[in-house]
């Protein structure tokens, strides 16, 4: 690959973080930049927590843990569970070391630093070579519609396990926050722009509901490739399924590159739902499967190649000029 | 023990903590008001850390490292383990559950709390049946003078393991710190005042530099017994007897009874120093010997009865009226 096209991803958790474990295997060090969703972010025991740039920065420094895909593998919770006894809500699992993260993090963001710069500092300290940013330094805060009311992402998300169901979603502060210099510099000057398989209504959904960021998305003058969180009819993990179900979206491949039509050149699918392949050829969007089940770093290695040799297929075919 | 007469002890980190752990065993429920030292606080990592309040905390209950007298039996961490990775300083150890404490008490803080309530609220998730209260709500922080230079004291206390030598020492804020009206209460309606076995110059010597407590804590008719922590012409722990030295005091029972010489009506030390009891008959300064050494439960109950016995035979000797 290309260091000098730089390739930008944009992410949310779990999802997104393994295709940018394995974008980051296939690229060569630095020529990865992850810009990730901040608006989960959550204030809870007097700590700032960014649970999509602390799952994105584990992730591509190895601490992850396997199981889960959030969190320090191996960590303790002695933390959690006296803060417990205190009063504090327990229901947003922290660990140990995590804890250590949000602690840093607070401090630095007490001390003046932005958010984009106390995740630099992190990352650093934890040795990942690609670059993290936050979609924005700008306090932005996904609203869930549901039938109990609107509820806060996390509240939605972890507390009540995604079991309302949503009726429309928002995301607080998108209107008047500012694309970071860090993050306007990198979309300008990216050769590439893949959409992580991250949930494409609340993880995808709020970077481009930020104006200065969406505009700069629009870049047709390079290759643009999503990939598919939704494989035969589900999601792997977390409530994309459902709630595009709920928002009225086909529940399918298809349906997410609906939604992300605008900002995308061509979009990469599970082998399984090759039979889509003739409605994407309808609609008119570049298409092609690949085994998109990524369980260990050889798979999210595999699916990221797949995903950038479409790319430089689709750059290929533009015409000059 | 007389449940209408309540103790107010003060005290600072572990040897302090270990005389109101006896205090609270040896009195009716509620009837220890243990009065604290927050001169060593310090902020940490964005946390307020209080050190002598949660070490008394956590004796009183029960859940102290009986190794090292502070810190949380059995704790862990790994939050300090990957702060110190992210740049933060590791030499003031904490340990995963220790780190709820600040993590707790800052956020309260934050939202407006009084130390004096934060600390209330974390003996009543723990369980300490006895009042804590720190000394103050104000802002107090004892410097020590040494030809390095003048140093914060964890700075000179934990950092640089008290080898440096003392040569002053002063309590920034305590000219212009209150008395809580919770201390304030709690010393106006003690029937007996104990200065439990801290370091006289560091641990009491803050509390008294407060002018509105020092006032209120000269009070002649009630029993006032201090408890030496020099014995044979060393300190159990830390710096007192260095420091003492190095200030010019008498390295023994005696200097300590003479730093307290205005508090106090009657004076505990320990059986090894039975000698000097004729030399606090030529001062003028009632005194008994006893065990002192507290290594459990019941060699901490058993000199508080000591201490609360000598109390009463010195308020039954006291003219009527």
């Amino acid at each position: 690959m290309n260091p000098s096209a730089p390739v930008v991803a944009l992410a949310g958790g779990v999802g997104g973080a393994k295709l940018a474990v394995g974008l980051a295997e296939a690229l060569p060090p630095g020529a990865l930049t992850v810009i990730v969703n901040t608006a989960d972010d959550l204030t809870l025991h007097g700590l700032h927590i960014s649970p999509d740039l602390d799952t994105v920065m584990y992730n591509l420094a190895g601490l992850s843990d396997p199981a889960q895909g959030w969190g320090i593998k191996g960590d303790t919770t002695g933390a959690l569970d006296l803060l417990g006894r205190y009063g504090g809500p327990t229901w947003f699992r922290l660990g140990d070391k995590d804890m250590a993260t949000h602690i840093r993090r607070t401090q630095r963001l007490s001390e003046g630093a932005r958010l984009t710069e106390a995740t630099a500092e992190l990352c650093g300290a934890l040795g990942v070579r690609s670059r993290v940013l936050p979609m924005t330094d700008s306090p932005v805060a996904t609203r869930v519609q549901t039938p109990e009311g609107e509820l806060e992402f996390q509240d939605y998300f972890v507390a009540r396990g995604t079991r309302p169901r949503v009726t429309g979603v928002r995301f607080q502060g998108a209107e008047t926050a500012k694309a970071t210099p860090e993050a306007a510099e990198a979309i300008d000057s990216a050769g590439t722009i893949v959409y992580c398989p991250s949930n494409p209504i609340v993880s995808l959904g709020p970077i481009l509901a930020i104006g200065e960021i969406e505009e700069r998305l629009r870049r047709p003058e390079i290759p643009r490739i999503g990939v598919s969180p939704i494989i035969g009819g589900s999601a792997l993990r977390g409530p994309a399924a459902d709630m595009m179900k709920s928002l009225g979206h086909e529940v399918s491949a298809l349906g997410v590159a609906e939604i992300l039509r605008d900002y995308i050149d061509g979009f990469v699918f599970d082998d399984e739902d090759a039979p889509l392949l003739p409605a994407f050829g309808e609609r008119g969007i570049a298409a092609r499967t690949a085994p998109s089940v990524m369980t260990d770093t050889p798979s999210k290695k595999r699916l990221a190649i797949e995903v950038l040799g479409f790319a430089e297929e689709i750059r290929n075919q533009a015409p000059a000029g």
